[in-house]
């Protein structure tokens, strides 16, 4: 159960038995069904989640009810709405699972008392949070500048083998384009 | 010249004074005049740069010559392409002085020594990347969501004092509006 999570963390901070011991006591389990939610935009979100199986999406629903997809995660990947977990205060989106998931959560004082007892989380969060820094960064202005066939191709080279496990209007609704003009921009590469 | 450094590192970890030491030997002193560079999208950039005194902007150039400002920093701020720094590869964006500046820089290879040396570096810097990478959040789901005078708040809000040291052309390119409809918007505060 805890095998993807320390192996993940492996590759970032090296783990003496103990220190896995005290990991696994520190994060607790999770299932979702397909379409339920780990967290609605206007809520506290108490946790930081990562996934070690299944499909999530995270999006953010505007005062005109326009939905945007901000992230989507899946094996591998943390999710969760950071804002919300540091300062306590309402979420900025909502998350719903894309297909039954398995998830290990900590919560605010879990990760806190963490740090204290494992400086070296301190290394393995700080790199973490850095690559979600530069992936925020990237896609402020891949919007600014790049075309929608170069926003597809940043899309799959970002999340490799998502395609097939995601709704073609969801990944159409995360690139900011109609499901018709994904269509044709998938055969366009596909033919390639 | 170290002073602001150690006071805004102190407000995130304790430091002896033989760290202290350590840390202004691995930051030097780097000035710039008014419309200075210390960027240009497309070089590698090779460092991290704490503002001890000044103002700066980072923005990014698009395919159509258009300008984006993605950021300002003042006293008291790090600014630079984490992105480009992290990887060594081109920068996404131009980094330019808006008033004579003197700035605190450390190297790639400084940074990695200094990670190993005094540990707890991995926290400050923990703290500040997630800082920095929950304000582009907000600023993404800003961009969605918020009209123009919600864009003109939280501008005065994360920038207090700033938007008298900033041309104002420059403020509405940020907010993504043109100078005068921040004049009138301006206006229309002030009043209140």
């Amino acid at each position: 159960m805890y095998s993807f999570l320390i192996r993940h963390l492996s590759r970032y901070i090296s783990l003496e038995p103990q220190e896995i011991t005290l990991l696994t006591e520190s994060f607790k389990l999770k299932h979702l069904k397909k379409k339920d939610f780990l967290l609605h935009q206007g809520e506290v979100s108490r946790f930081e989640t990562f996934v070690n199986k299944g499909c999530l999406r995270a999006f953010h629903i505007t005062n005109k009810g326009e939905e945007h997809i901000v992230q989507f995660a899946v094996e591998d990947w943390w999710i969760g709405d950071m804002y919300s977990f540091l300062t306590q205060t309402p979420a900025m989106y909502t998350i719903e699972a894309l297909e039954d998931c398995e998830l290990l959560q900590i919560d605010k004082n879990g990760l806190e008392e963490l740090y204290l007892k494992l400086p070296k989380m301190e290394r393995f969060f700080r790199i973490i949070i850095q690559n979600a820094f530069v992936a925020s960064q990237k896609r402020i202005i891949s919007s600014m500048s790049q075309t929608a066939d170069e926003r597809y191709l940043a899309f799959i080279e970002k999340y490799p083998a998502i395609e097939q496990r995601i709704p073609q209007y969801q990944v159409a609704a995360y690139l900011g384009i109609t499901p018709e003009f994904l269509s044709r921009i998938r055969k366009k590469f596909a033919s390639k």
